[in-house]
């Protein structure tokens, strides 16, 4: 399994891609460890139209499915704000994702925000803070401080494997 | 110019293909008509999956966007109405619609509901009877009655045009 996790927005997407290896040493159990295979950011501008924005997201994560032969996606339920128009446009994006799911044969993962911080922390009340910190312990290779929507792509992700494995 | 104007929904889309063409006939001035190339509905089954839906959606109006040689879409802007997880569903299907128009390069078209009713029967509080009535009259071909996301779709695809020309 291997999962990529989105945190998707028209101005930053976090994403995350996590697989899980079985490491066998000569005389030890195997010992099973997470591979953050990729992470990062995909920056839009506010200057590009909707049509481009959406054209070059559904183009990266095409690419980003293909390098890393990704076997599914997870993704964090969003939450109603303020503004409908802007909910609405976070669901063209979540349609992409929906759309590389058919494409591709994903399964997709999703999770309510206090899900993903109870997997990862073990409490659904923690803050960024926290959740950054267990991901810090996990990877502890990744350059800090992270971007926040990296954070949380990195834990979605990890639901997502978690997820998978059960 | 040849629209396509497309009332989506994951129960029933109506969609509907205009075209204006320019007729000569000889001594005469040359007489403008508005073809229907295309109308209906595509109907997707609430036991299917969302992603499976979003690929028949996709694939659906690909097709129709070859066969056709569209070259803009025209949508209405949705409502916010009592449920925020609907609205964001309806925003997966417009994303589609987005990226159709990034990757067959089409120029997308938003009119409110108001303005959609305003352009075709010249009053923006006109009942649907209304705008069915009208658009009976520029098309009197078809059969009636129309399922009443058809004629959304029609009179959606006739604001498209008209915009283009203006």
């Amino acid at each position: 399994m291997i999962i990529l996790g989105i945190d998707p927005g028209f101005s930053v997407t976090g994403y995350s891609i996590v697989k899980k290896v079985s490491i066998s040493t000569l005389g030890f159990k195997n010992k099973n460890q997470i591979i953050l295979l990729d992470h990062g950011f995909l920056k839009m501008s506010s200057m590009q139209s909707l049509d481009l924005k959406i054209g070059i997201f559904h183009n990266f994560f095409t690419e980003k499915i293909k390098l890393h032969g990704v076997t599914a996606i997870s993704l964090e339920t969003p939450f109603f704000g303020k503004n409908a128009q802007t909910f609405l446009k976070l669901g063209y994006l979540r349609g992409i994702l929906y759309l590389l799911s058919h494409q591709h044969k994903l399964t997709i993962y999703e999770f309510s925000p206090r899900l993903v911080k109870q997997n990862v922390t073990g409490y659904g009340a923690a803050s960024k803070e926290q959740v950054a910190n267990v991901l810090s312990m996990l990877f502890p290779q990744i350059p800090k401080p992270l971007k926040e929507d990296v954070t949380d792509a990195i834990a979605i992700s990890l639901c997502g494997l978690w997820q998978s494995e059960s």
